[in-house]
Formats: C-alpha cells, structure tokens, sequence
C-alpha cells in the first residue's frame, strides 16, 4: 500500500468532502480515503499495482475541483 | 399562488443550492423555487393553502443551513 495527498481546490462544505471521498472511494485499489475540507487536502491509502494517482486527479476533478 | 424571499446562511457551493432547491420543491404547494447561492436567498412561489414559510425554513434548516 502506498499513500499520497492530494492538494485539492474548490471544496466548501459538507457536501463537497462526500462528493470527493466518494469519487476516489469509488476507484478500485483505493483502500481509505481521509479528506480535510480546510486544509484543502484528501490523503489516500491504495494500491499502486491497481490505482494511479492520475486516475485519482481524473476522479475529483469530474466532481468540478482543480487537483494541483 | 404567493412569493417569498428566504435568507439563508450557509450555502457555500453548487451542492447546497441543490440541497436547498431540492428540499423546498419536496414540500407540497411548493410550485416554484429559485436559489442564489452568492445572494444566501431562495425565491419560492407557493400556494399558501398548503404549505407555510415555517415548513419552509423547517425543510431548509434540516439540510443544515439557517434561515434568517
């Protein structure tokens, strides 16, 4: 297992940390997903034989935030 | 048919303006809404033989958000 944060823009509320720990929750070898709405951050826990972190800039940003 | 103007704090994004929009136009006698997430204000016409601004701000404040 390997871990990576992701510096995440955009996020507000409630609403928006569900909407991105369910789209990087949805990927296959992602084991945990832990997102900070202030400090504008999701750490994930996965498995890179299955997930890249390119698929995971991919899933956020389909929920409308800019990944940096 | 009437009109209201609800205040609202707290809406911050794109998912509480559905939020809100979605639990507004749930209530019976509810016919119209429009939220300004910028403005903190829902515009709601309604018929006032079935539904009351107290239903209004009840169904809005258990999405989680105050209604002035």
């Amino acid at each position: 297992m390997e871990q990576t944060t992701l510096q995440i823009n955009g996020m507000t509320c409630g609403h928006c940390k569900a909407a991105v720990d369910g789209a990087l929750r949805n990927l296959q070898g992602v084991q945990n997903v832990q997102v900070d709405v202030a400090k504008g951050v999701a750490e994930v826990t996965y498995n890179n034989s299955e997930v890249t972190t390119k698929n995971m800039k991919e899933a956020v940003e389909e929920q409308g935030y800019d990944v940096r």
